[in-house]
This record gives C-alpha cells, sequence and structure tokens, in this order.
C-alpha cells in the first residue's frame, strides 16, 4: 500500500498487475461542507456495510498537512474503533503537493482496495474545491453531507455540489434548522430537475412543479434528502438504501457502457495530466528557477517563460 | 476584463502588455470554512480601505457551477452595494473547468485590476482545498477566516491552514463557543511556532511555551487571532492593523526579495503547468477518447495509455 503513497518507481507497474482485477466493488464517494460530521457518518456506513458482510475499505482524503502530521494521527484514531476487524481497511491522503495529485492519489488506491477483494470503497473529502469534484467523478455514487446551520456560504456550496450530488445526507438532523435546510435542498433539486426538462424539452419552462418525485425518475436520477443522526446510528439503513438504488439505477444494461466510459475517460485523463506536469517539473527544474530570476528582476514576464518552456518540451504539432 | 475570463486568444498578448505595470498592489487572499460570514467580512474591508482612499478589486471565487449561474448572480447582488462607487470592482470566478484553472484564472485577473491602478485586491475562496493553498501562494498576506461551533472537521481543517494563515479572523465572535474558537486556534498557533522554533534549535525542544508572542517575532511572522463581528463592522479595524502589520512585515528590505521570488516562482508554475495541460488536452483530444474505449472494454489500462500519450506529446531526453 505505501508504494502506491510515496510514488515509488515500481508503483506504476504494479497498478498495471493489478488494473485487469478491478471493476468488482461498489465506489461510494463521501463529501460535504466542514462540521457536517462526515467522519461520524463514514463510521456508521462502514459498520452498516459491515453488518451485511461487506469487506470495506475507506480512503480519507484529508487537508491535512505533512507539517501537522494531522492525516497519520486521524488514521490511527480511526483505525482504533474497527482495529479487530480485518473487514475493514482505512487510509487518509494528504492533499498537499502537486496539481490534482489528490484525485490520482485517491485512484491509485481505489483500484488497490478494489483488486483486493473489498467489496465496498469509501472515499471520503473535506470541503467543496475541485479536488472533490474530481474525487466525485471516480465514484459510483457521491453522497453530500450537510448539516443545519452553517451559514450563508450554503448558498454557493449547493449550487456547486448539485451536479455532482446523487445522494444527500442532511446529519445532525436533531439540530434547529434541519428542517429549514432539508427544504432548501429539495427545492434546489427541483428547481435543478426543471432546468434539465426545460432545456430538453422544446415547448420550454411548462408549468412550476416543486414536488419532483426522487429516485429513478425516466431516464434521469434525482437524488433524495435523507436525515440523519450519524452519532446515534439513526437514519442509516434509509441513507444506504438510497445508495443502493442509486448503484442499481447506474448498473442498469442500458446505462452501464456510458457510465463506465465517463468515469474511465475521467481516470485517464488524471492519471495522464499527472504524469504529464510531473514530467514536466523534473525535465524543467533549473529553467524554472532561471525563469523565476529573470521576471523577478524585470527582464521577462511569466506568460513569455511560460511559452518558451513550452516549445522545448513539446514536439512541434505536425502540419496537416 | 471579459477577455481574461474567457481565453480569447489575445488574452496573453494582453496579459504580456500589462505586466510591466503590475506590482504595485496589495493582494490579500481570504480564505477559510464555509458558514464563516467571509462575504460579509470582505464587504466590510472593501469598506474599510475605501474610507482610508484606497481603490479595491475583489475576486470572488465561488465553486459555483456554470450549470446554475450561481456566480453571475452573486456578482450582480454584491456589485450593488457598492453599485455608486468607482473605486470598487467586483468580479466572481467560477472553479468548474480544468485542473488548477482556478489559480491561474484568478493570477491573470489579480494583474489586469494591479495594473489598472487599484490599491487594494481581495481575493476570496470558499474551502479549504488544493485551489484555496493555490491562492494563497498569489497573496502579500493570507487571512482565514473561522466561525464558532463549526464542529469536529475544524481539527482537520485548522491543520491544513495553519502554514498558510498569516492573519486568523474568529468572525461570529457574539456567538456561543467563539472564545474556546480562538483558544483553540491560539494553542494550534503556539505549538506549530514551537515545532518551528525546535526544528531550527540545535537544543531540541526546550520549555513548552504556549504563550508565543503573536505579529513579528524575531524573523518569523506569528499569525494574530482577531474576533469579528462581521454583521456589525465590529473588530474590523483591528483585523486591517493585523493585515497591514504582515504587509510591513513581508515588505522589509531583507525579506521582501526572498518573498516576491516565491510568488513569482509558484505563478510561472501555474501559468506554464495549466497551458501545457490545455495544450496537451487539445493536441491529444481524439487520443484520449480512443484509450478511454480500449481500457473500457479491457484491451488496456489507463497506466499504459498515459504512458503511450506522454511519449508522443514530449520530446525526447536528450542523453547527457
Amino acid at each position: 500500500m505505501r508504494l502506491v503513497d510515496d510514488r515509488h518507481p515500481q508503483f506504476v507497474s504494479l497498478l498495471k498487475e493489478l488494473y485487469p482485477h478491478t471493476g468488482r466493488a461498489y465506489i461510494l464517494g463521501v463529501t460535504g461542507t466542514p462540521g457536517a460530521g462526515k467522519s461520524t457518518l463514514v463510521d456508521q456506513l462502514v459498520r452498516a456495510y459491515r453488518g451485511r458482510d461487506a469487506r470495506v475499505g475507506v480512503i480519507a482524503v484529508d487537508p491535512t498537512s505533512p507539517f501537522t502530521g494531522g492525516a497519520i494521527l486521524g488514521d490511527r484514531i480511526r483505525m482504533q474503533r474497527h482495529f479487530l476487524d480485518e473487514g475493514v481497511f482505512i487510509r487518509s491522503l494528504a492533499t498537499r503537493g502537486q496539481l490534482g495529485g489528490l484525485s490520482r492519489s485517491a485512484g491509485d488506491l481505489v483500484h488497490v482496495f478494489d483488486a483486493a477483494g473489498f467489496d465496498v470503497i469509501i472515499v471520503e473529502t473535506v470541503g467543496v474545491g475541485q479536488d472533490e469534484l474530481e474525487v466525485a467523478r471516480l465514484a459510483h455514487t457521491t453522497m453530500v453531507v450537510m448539516a443545519p446551520g452553517l451559514g450563508d456560504d450554503i448558498q454557493a456550496i449547493k449550487a456547486g455540489i448539485l451536479e455532482v450530488a446523487d445522494v444527500f445526507a442532511v446529519n445532525k438532523a436533531d439540530r434547529e434548522g434541519a428542517d429549514a435546510t432539508v427544504r432548501d435542498l429539495e427545492q434546489m433539486i427541483s428547481q435543478g430537475a426543471q432546468m434539465a426538462r426545460a432545456a430538453k424539452s422544446p415547448h420550454g419552462h411548462g408549468a412550476a412543479r416543486v414536488d419532483t418525485p426522487r429516485g429513478a425518475s425516466g431516464d434521469r436520477w434525482v437524488p433524495p434528502v435523507h436525515k440523519t443522526i450519524a452519532s446515534r446510528g439513526e437514519g442509516i439503513d434509509e441513507l444506504i438504501g438510497a445508495c443502493e438504488g442509486h448503484r442499481s439505477f447506474i448498473e442498469e444494461p442500458s446505462r452501464h457502457e456510458a457510465r463506465r466510459q465517463l468515469r474511465v475517460g475521467a481516470e485517464l485523463r488524471a492519471i495522464f495530466e499527472n504524469t504529464l506536469v510531473e514530467v514536466a517539473r523534473e525535465r524543467l527544474r533549473s529553467a524554472l528557477v532561471e525563469g523565476t530570476s529573470a521576471i523577478a528582476r524585470g527582464h521577462d514576464d511569466p506568460y513569455t517563460v511560460s511559452e518558451r518552456l513550452l516549445t522545448s518540451l513539446v514536439v512541434p504539432e505536425e502540419s496537416p
């Protein structure tokens, strides 16, 4: 496992060997706002899936820096809860480092867990940035966890995650404002569904309709919203039911192939682009230092230097 | 302005022309957890800087998708508040799109504002992911905004932002738990400062010391923590005072040059790597589609396809 995470020279050959043995696991992405209680909810999901005799791997993507060592500490604390259970494996990834390196590392680890025979792989991320969206593309089902009363940025967050969410959990549902959060989400989902329908329909918007059905709706999936209280284990079975519903939906033969192409394409791009950037950094190390000095001295600008570096690295385009 | 954001073919030549006119503005990054009230705080900062006759540009980096149109709507709402004030310009950027494209777009816009003569440029981001860390590297001063009671993920967040924060604001300081949040932060900062000192000292850790001084401390900057209630305008002057203190610290001749090299280097890398990825996507469009099909059919794996794509794009390494 360490081979993968530490970018050991042998890791690529290992991953190539593992790849044909992947594709069996169900990959569940769990993301959402900080403070929503994702870790506790993920622990409950692990427990519930273990109760169904599934082997569960957890990849916790953690915005913690190597400096503070938080990821490793977190691993130890969380592993203790499932210490005697060989059907559970938890691994944290720190997000510092290269451009998009997170989604690549998480993707590599997913393959390792998958090839090792884990039935369910939960990829847990904190936040709502680009990284999380990349991770969402790796998952079969993306669950977004929210909590009541997280304030005025919630509009922005909800808008950003609406496209990636397959299932919503409103956790800490015993807190004040839980019903309002559920209502806000439901309304936003309905508007999104109506906009999607209107875009397809030649007749424009049609009558406003707030009671959009949840789950499979013809050829579309409308994300259901479930209330949970993870600290007391409440609402977990219903939440897993929603995930399994989405899993059945995407596994229907008519859409299985298209979904798979999307995920494979996203992963290929992530692997390729990260390798490309790694190679460029390695090859152009001294040119980058020289360019930086020239710009800092006012002799050049970063756009011109960037073009020069590009020309030195990339083969000339063939003339048609 | 639209030229830059929309990646018009002429935008690079425009940016090259602008570049020599940049370097005068003070760039303040504002990030932090969702729900902390960053937008309100930024509005107060704008108001306060306007009161000092500074022209202020705001770049709000928004995790909103083009689908929902939230960024544009947000712009309109926020612009209204400063509608009659020509000394304020607010522009939102949506974060969907390419790898790291956000930090590049934000960086380009910073140059445009800077060359246009804005004195203060506030770059506001939501969240704690990779994008925000990239944006932090563009700023002279990075302010991290938190609020009381955002729950159990706060440990992870604090650890991740400790390295990028120059100034902390605990906003909504009239809420329960504000003092505890301040205390937690202060303790974490002191531990970080002690670890940094211990790493430098040949005598190891030395005596534990929690009362680390805030602000400039010899050759180091220890981030101060300020309580604010942005909705009532409380604590804003003290917060700006802390930012100005940090600005003076980094502008001292002995460290000015090194800081500038770091920022220029980070920006050059961002511009170069994003251009490289754009060029690769354009040139390898059909190869990526073919590769995806081959992998989805089980004829190939993404690691092998990625290596093949790389060989076709990058010039062979010169033998020594």
